[in-house]
């Protein structure tokens, strides 16, 4: 996999020690440029054609009574994506961010997790390599969403497999279930990996067993990003099930990602400690869709415009350091 | 003082209720749309003329060896933000945020709080007026910033004032000083608040013989917003000494602002807590400006856009709760 550019990362750092501000001063801002310079090995890193991509999948495990809204909500809202009515819509509107849905078999959900694999092995490669088309067509930032009614149980079943813990620990309210549903959710969570447990030693069985479609895509589309270092932005529970698994498989895979924001969705501030990552935003969001990572994008794309637009210190004849 | 229109705040919140996304799912973006409606008093807020007023002014205290930069560096910064070149003009530019930059007698530094009053009586008074100034012509939203060499040992003096414990509680390393600057600014904010002492039992005393002509102003211009409910966004340090003289004279005055970010001079958490404020960000920035609360404004538009934008349950034909 390739790493990050040493020498873009310190030529950026040596121009933000000039711009007119005392050192440091942007705090996260001046993080985010050496980031961007760094993957994208270049001193003065582009956010031409930043993009949000949604991928969106059904879940068998629904018929577990683990979702507080119908499975038919997903294709719903495929289509009010594709109306431009959703919130992730209004978010990349706000910030210029490019927006491409990625519909995965909607009506053909994967099975469920508590009664066999969700994925075969031949589709759950097909749909890691389907979802490295996310970055074509020169994409310079990826920001990662998901859609699908059922999958924070696949996520929370992921997380219990690489986490262990009790299955209540990684279990959250999604869309926001009672006391009964969320019951349901946890049982099915720890028959899920009881069922599986024979295979759980190897992330690529986690992910085809216990993720579904969309999950599978998105590990797909970091792993795309790094191999050719296009920034990715997480978003939240979901998205980050897919990281983990990567990041399970090595644990500088996702070097050439930024945590969006910490999700209200209970475990997830957890989850991204053991990823080492600190979000960007804490905003209480819980919605998925990737809308974190996009609002996290307005936060980078100031970042960037400090960087390129500041005057230097020598250039505004502005006294330094006594 | 006007207080919030509750009418808007429930027209609003069953308004969010009704978009596509599980209630509540949108976090602080929520509060945020609810906070605009009540305070500008109608159900669909707008921000067609959100301004960043950026007041500065000189320090008499730079002579005790307070801060890392001349104060010639006051001067060079306000011609930087006419020229476009500082973060706040990138940031704004950004956001499509209208700057304004008020200039107070840089020439004429207020005078060194370990000696004398930083303002007289009159001038005071004045300077508060003027700021009240920053919400003329239709402004809907005001982001507040600051800029001035010695301005956080003012700031500094004031926090002590208003919240004792000891003097290096309040100080922090302002545009970055060494340790002997730090004792010095340290030993300074002892001084000017021993000095003043018989007077600091009130708060406009406290603004005029600590403060400084940025501060005031900002006073103003957040008194200004209250009477004609311009919601404000608060930036960091220096701008919260402002707020925190207003809620020292009345612990309701600030309810129509909200906390752009967490600086990282170090006291401001503390600050804020004692504020009742959470910030809406917290990205390590120690650079004032506005360039925090500018940030903020990002999430805060985008939040207003998805209220704006999205589709409801109902006119997507998006199935409810199960």
């Amino acid at each position: 996999m390739p790493g990050p550019c040493g020498r873009a990362r310190a030529e950026a750092a040596s121009r933000l020690a000039s711009l007119t501000k005392p050192p440091g001063s942007l705090g996260r801002l001046e993080e985010i440029v050496e980031f961007l310079a760094a993957w994208q090995g270049k001193p003065e890193p582009s956010l031409d054609r930043p993009l949000v991509a949604v991928f969106a999948g059904n879940h068998g495990v629904v018929s577990q009574g683990v979702s507080a809204y119908p499975p038919s909500v997903t294709a719903s809202m495929v289509a009010n994506f594709a109306a431009g009515g959703a919130a992730i819509n209004q978010i990349c509107r706000t910030f210029s961010l490019g927006l491409k849905v990625y519909e995965l078999a909607l009506e053909v959900p994967v099975k469920d997790i508590t009664a066999d694999a969700a994925l075969a092995e031949k589709e759950a490669a097909a749909t890691v390599a389907y979802g490295m088309e996310a970055i074509a067509n020169g994409v310079d930032l990826l920001c990662l969403g998901d859609m699908g009614i059922g999958n924070t149980t696949a996520a929370a079943a992921i997380y219990f497999a690489l986490y262990g813990g009790k299955a209540a620990d990684w279990v959250g309210l999604g869309t926001g279930l009672d006391g009964a549903a969320m019951l349901r959710k946890i049982t099915a969570v720890e028959r899920a990996v009881a069922l599986h447990k024979a295979y759980l030693t190897d992330p690529f069985q986690m992910l085809r067993r216990l993720g579904g479609r969309e999950i599978a895509a998105m590990a797909g589309a970091i792993l795309a990003a790094r191999l050719r270092r296009v920034p990715v932005i997480l978003d939240g529970y979901v998205v980050c099930a897919a990281a983990a698994i990567l990041h399970a498989l090595n644990d500088s895979a996702l070097d050439h990602c930024l945590a969006g924001h910490a999700s209200a969705e209970g475990p997830h501030a957890e989850v991204l400690r053991r990823l080492g990552k600190k979000p960007l935003l804490d905003l209480g969001l819980r919605l998925g869709e990737g809308t974190g990572a996009a609002l996290a994008f307005g936060v980078i794309k100031a970042a960037l415009a400090c960087y390129t637009g500041m005057a230097t210190f020598e250039g505004a004849r502005v006294a330094g350091r006594l």
